[in-house]
């Protein structure tokens, strides 16, 4: 096998796409700045245990080890950074107030998490901690769409989703908690017959929580479908205040397009407890942006706090988008005379992109497309275009 | 033990710090791309073999390894992202002229380098490949210097060295051809009776070269120091083109502080062939930036190219500069209603940061100071002074 050649789903990103990763990356830093977002950065690679605290096994099985030559212990490389900035909000900055937090890290995967990802994610995004309102949550979807926006994706399509929902049908009768990981591999596939199975193994099962569950796999669709859960769910408190946080999230919208899936209780990491999202869009195999609210996540580090937030891959983004035209450059001369050098200085201080050719040189670049160039001309530095 | 603590010499990177890294990486990325220089982002992990072609043992001490899930084989993590880039040019792009790549990657390394080092560095670089003259190691060198000035690194100093002599000497003689590896410990270390002894035991060597490998632990201090290195080292070819290389480039670079070590010829990675660079400052404990010409490199990949560049961590370049003052920000009110949206929006895309409080939201901020609030006066929103 050759030396250079790659592992599966790893890759090199070469200039024009790699200089796009970098100017999406600036732009939705800067917009998460604007909105009063503070940066931080956690390390690559920690204590598997700490990077595992609050999450769901899946995560556990993404996770690539290796050993600490200097404690001994195991090391995980981080395969999502959400929990890492919980751990950051909960012991570190120990505020009591709202933090809002954002960060833009690579991120490894074990394995692909299907044939068509990469197991090197640049996930970016941002998290609001110390606030249980819907407010919150509007404001991390808010983002999550100009994001999507500003990165010129067309017309992005939001579902949305609660956890919640199906948590409060389950905590309501004894005999499904038990069952709660089983039933809810089985709702989020919609699998009717998996659910009635499992609550007839489980035994004595209140009739109306089952029909609940049962329903639950059907209610999909439009924003409509959120009348059709109140009437046909249970009137406990909590799918009550599930529905009502959906409603006025999405009235507080209005400019998007939402769809509704209550089965969509998310398995993998399995950390959100209200309400997530996922924005898709033509051109991108399966969800742009993932997001939505984990209360609680903290708790691992000594202090639950409501938290919600979003992300995304930067390369994933930036891999649907149609190619950015390229840069322009100037092509100026090699010398050690004073006036060049000065006209370089200049011409590179205004913004632009000047390749000084080195003697003998010759060129090709992928990045630049070279349209002028530096002369000498009636003893001064000029620019004139390439003919 | 905690769950929370994190393995030594690893840190998270809390705001105001994670910004100024943030702003760092810009600048210099923007710096090399006023160049010509293009980006490029080799993966975090790879093959281990070829992760490590072309450089010595060092690299494979500092690189953690894992296996890969997928094939079976082994993986590391780069613990240095140029010879990735050297895969790059070698295999990947295939030109045939001056070919200039930058790159800005998270490296790992299994042991700290020293006491004070971290173990995760956020590798920042420029590499020229193609060209073998001298004028291609000034452009470098221009660059690494604008790098730390820009940064503001006050006074920043050169040291220069150049492997290519103590390798002229020892390949003039095969029975110092033998002994390289542990003669270029004893002359990195100036170990004057290190290399007598080396060299009785190698028996029959050159008088001459025997004599010039003691002079080289010597020949380090002011720009004159090449002159002596003319006058006292054996007139091969190798060492004269050598030696008139490093003038050449000292007189091109008029506006710095140069000093000059002959017997500074790198063991670590130990893939430098021609001048080799360090600038140091006050404020940080070794280089800030290292570069030089490591001809060649290339080979294992099935093309040997020269090339020159340098690098730098720019968590460490960060570390050592004074506080940056807070950004200013405005704070805003909780609210749907369209005029205040609009007002937000308007001084966002101004450029201002704007904190939108949450219902029942208690302030605290590490990376903005909010110095002024968005407030409703006779029907219009508008910004002002927080008294």
């Amino acid at each position: 096998m050759s030396k250079w050649l790659l592992p599966e789903n790893l890759a090199d990103i070469l200039p024009a796409e790699a200089r796009r990763i970098e100017e999406l990356r600036r732009e939705l830093l800067d917009l998460y700045r604007s909105h009063g977002f503070e940066l931080v950065a956690p390390p690559l690679v920690e204590y598997l245990d700490s990077l595992l605290s609050g999450s769901g096994s899946d995560l556990n099985l993404r996770t690539c080890k290796l050993v600490d030559q200097l404690s001994g212990r195991t090391l995980g490389v981080r395969a999502d950074i959400t929990p890492q900035v919980s751990r950051i909000d909960a012991h570190l900055l120990n505020r009591t107030g709202v933090t809002r937090l954002c960060y833009c890290g690579t991120v490894l995967h074990a394995r692909p998490a299907d044939l068509l990802s990469d197991r090197e994610l640049l996930q970016i995004g941002a998290e609001v901690f110390g606030h249980e309102g819907v407010e919150a949550d509007i404001q991390i979807i808010q983002m999550a769409l100009e994001s999507v926006q500003r990165a010129g994706v067309p017309r992005p399509r939001l579902d949305l989703g609660h956890p919640g929902i199906f948590r409060a049908i389950v905590a309501a009768d004894p005999a499904l908690a038990e069952i709660e990981a089983e039933l809810s591999e089985c709702v989020a596939a919609k699998d009717q017959s998996g659910i009635q199975a499992l609550c007839a193994q489980a035994g004595q099962v209140r009739g109306d929580l089952v029909e609940a569950l049962l329903t639950l796999p059907g209610l999909y669709g439009g924003v409509s479908v959120l009348e059709r859960a109140l009437r046909s769910l249970p009137s406990l408190p909590a799918i009550q205040k599930a529905v009502h946080d959906m409603q006025t999230l999405i009235q507080a919208l209005p400019d998007y397009d939402f769809s509704v899936d209550l089965a969509d209780i998310g398995t993998g990491y399995a950390y959100h407890t209200g309400v997530v999202f996922a924005v898709y869009a033509q051109g991108w195999h399966n969800a742009v942006v993932r997001g939505g609210r984990y209360d609680g996540v903290g708790k691992a580090f000594g202090r639950a706090r409501p938290a919600t937030g979003f992300s995304l891959d930067l390369r994933k983004l930036s891999s649907g988008l149609e190619p950015a035209p390229l840069a322009t450059a100037i092509q100026a001369p090699w010398g050690t005379d004073a006036a060049l050098i000065q006209a370089i200085r200049k011409l590179r201080e205004a913004g632009e992109i000047v390749v000084q050719v080195l003697p003998g040189q010759s060129h090709s670049l992928d990045e630049f497309n070279i349209d002028r160039e530096l002369v000498l001309s009636n003893g001064r530095w000029q620019v004139e275009s390439v003919v």
